[in-house]
């Protein structure tokens, strides 16, 4: 199912039982990957309804790539398939937060980094860290 | 200083010292707080440049309410002050990753709880736990 409801208001969006994402103009989300071990964030992006759906019946994460304009199972070329233990979403349902498990070699990122976030901002400078 | 430069190429952007956040459209890039000590993501927003250097420059989070269209110096009326113990930024510049301690009653949300994501997504229900 694609078809996510609005919520009717306030109280319904931040304590009702009913998932209702605020997609936004360009009908999407934001998800953000944590391992499920170790907490460490791994990646940020983007979800549309598809995405969502297809995440929460698989088990496994799936996004929408802005840049090619397309569903994306993470993973289904790289092998880097998360398998998601555990999906929240935030108070005004408009960010999912994905306690995932990589399979193949562990990592997240194009790059070859287990994580995106693999520079920490020192005195304004990047500084690649793991 | 809020005049962030722009990477000149990919190579740059993902590998390059030079802090050069790639703000939306909007002139915005995505923000993730964590507790720096449990891991827990607590919160989701965005920052425009003046939050991100405001945040650098004060060891505080600070983020862009887009629902105020104003600087959002986090827990300055709630006291829910973030101090910031480490910033991260992502492979394509796109999303900063801040592990914060919270000040204050130790929240982060508006309705009251530790963390926005304080509901889990089980068979299609969203269900709150902490």
């Amino acid at each position: 199912m694609t078809g996510f409801p609005t919520a009717p208001d306030k109280q319904a969006l931040e304590h009702g039982a009913a998932l209702a994402p605020r997609f936004d103009t360009n009908g999407l989300v934001a998800a953000v990957a944590t391992d499920a071990d170790s907490g460490e964030v791994l990646m940020f992006a983007w979800m549309n309804p598809e995405a969502l759906a297809k995440t929460l019946e698989t088990g496994e994460a799936h996004y929408w790539s802005r840049s090619r304009g397309e569903l994306w199972h993470k993973g289904a070329t790289s092998g880097q398939i998360q398998q998601v233990v555990e999906a929240r979403i935030d108070c005004d349902q408009d960010c999912v937060w994905l306690k995932v498990r990589p399979q193949g070699d562990g990592g997240a990122c194009h790059t070859g980094a287990r994580s995106c976030f693999y520079r920490v901002i020192e005195d304004g400078v990047l500084v690649e860290r793991s």
